[in-house]
């Protein structure tokens, strides 16, 4: 049985459509909610699709409201779909007590330790459930899909397109946490979500998977970084990629930039430019 | 002695600053509070400004957040200035109970009727006391003033711009109040801030002030109106623009679009872009 979507609002944007849904999500046994943002129409055309995976903190709202991506994705032909940043109202214990842990901070993995195990199923919701819905609804060309995120969303980016190369043909993160498994937010986070077993960590580590896969995969990966970011030093570890010589990466640096959307809002538009050239070149292929 | 401006927050945007403020202001006696963009440097070159007055529950910090202007504005060498929708903890009872009256919502007059009186003088700061300080300490050109509001504050852009045609040589708007003495966000807030005699209520009412300035003002005006805002027939009254034949004003209707920051930021970009022509039109004459 196909999955109902309720729409919660809907509004005319750049000559596309901005929505937000809920459903119940079978992979996170609970209600989630995402946006979509709809290009205008062209015909009975499919769209490449982009998805967004935002911060800590954050909803399926944020990124729509704050990022200013409906412009270009408008011009490029592109959907963009920003889920929410985890399961709410689940009942587990203390899933509303902290800002960095639990509700608004799934980190994009499948939960093993109870209780989060039960609901915090976040990394095959975002990559098996909500596109198999998202292309089951919306004028979505399932072979050309890309994923971008910001901070613990662009660890999520990172290591979705890492861990699927076959559903993931552009990749690009906003200051992504770029080894949770050796920083704080990410060391709380897994600890409680995957164990204190460690080395099951690094299947969610973005600066594990690259070295693991450099050489068997190739999916172009762009990564944009603030210098003036404060998460910088402590929980980002961008300097450690600078050492992986690895051709699928773009990694740059802009001075003066910090963690906030305003950053982002300054470089999406090549975000998103940079996804439609390798989607589309799919399509052409 | 020169105001003092406190900095709350500062981020690079687009190659230029966000930046948000809060000073004392002597017209409201109560500290107010801005947010203005500063495009990327030209060398010693002062910039024509753009004051955005936002809406009903609106602060000085949504119009930066929600609308993404700074792209358009780092393109065209203009500076933006989005002050808050009111004063704030002026200690008037009452002042809080209500989403369309009292704080968030000054309606951009200057209150006679106590107690408002005391704090509510939103025309004279918008007009008077912000200009000065925004020209004091960053490099605006006092002769370059546009003004632009969404709509409260699209009722503001248009009285502020009509009333001082010396001031700002060009107007625009989003779904504007466009009568608020015949509207009942209007009435209740004029009522409030003017008192009962409605004849006081015509000098803020931009329907009123289109009448009296035809043919002794040439400013020009841009307004731009969703046809499917919600707000349209009840508290807008935009229809009753359309039999003015006046040559100064530009009226769009636009389908599908509603009352959201999703209008705004998808017709933004022209709204600058009309402004910087007359600014510039200005500088080079």
């Amino acid at each position: 049985m196909a999955t109902a979507l309720e729409l919660l609002e809907a509004h005319a944007c750049f000559g596309g459509l901005v929505q937000r849904y809920q459903h119940y999500a079978e992979s996170c046994h609970a209600p989630m909610r995402f946006s979509i943002f709809l290009p205008p129409p062209g015909g009975d055309q499919r769209h490449p699709v982009v998805y967004f995976l935002a911060g800590l903190t954050c909803t399926e709202e944020t990124f729509m409201i704050k990022a200013g991506a409906q412009r270009y994705a408008a011009e490029l032909g592109l959907i963009l779909v920003a889920p929410d940043t985890s399961p709410r109202q689940t009942g587990i214990s203390g899933e509303d007590d902290d800002w960095d842990f639990g509700s608004g901070a799934g980190f994009y993995v499948d939960a093993t330790a109870a209780p989060w195990s039960a609901h915090y199923q976040m990394h095959r919701y975002v990559t098996e459930e909500l596109p198999a819905l998202i292309h089951r609804h919306f004028p979505a060309s399932p072979r050309q899909q890309g994923i971008c995120g910001h901070s613990m969303g662009g660890h999520g980016a990172l290591v979705c397109g890492l861990l699927h190369p076959d559903r993931y043909r552009s990749i690009s993160a906003f200051a992504p946490v770029c080894a949770p498994s050796r920083s704080p937010w990410g060391q709380k986070a897994f600890a409680a979500y995957l164990g204190s077993d460690q080395r099951r960590w690094q299947g969610y580590d973005a600066l594990a998977l690259l070295q693991e896969t450099a050489g068997t995969s190739s999916t172009p990966i762009l990564i944009d970084q603030g210098r003036a970011d404060p998460f910088l030093e402590g929980e980002l570890k961008t300097r450690w990629l600078e050492g992986l010589k690895d051709d699928r990466l773009i990694l740059r640096w802009h001075e003066g930039y910090d963690h906030s959307y305003f950053f982002i809002a300054s470089f999406i538009g090549e975000h998103l430019a940079f996804h439609a050239r390798h989607l589309h070149a799919r399509s052409a292929a």
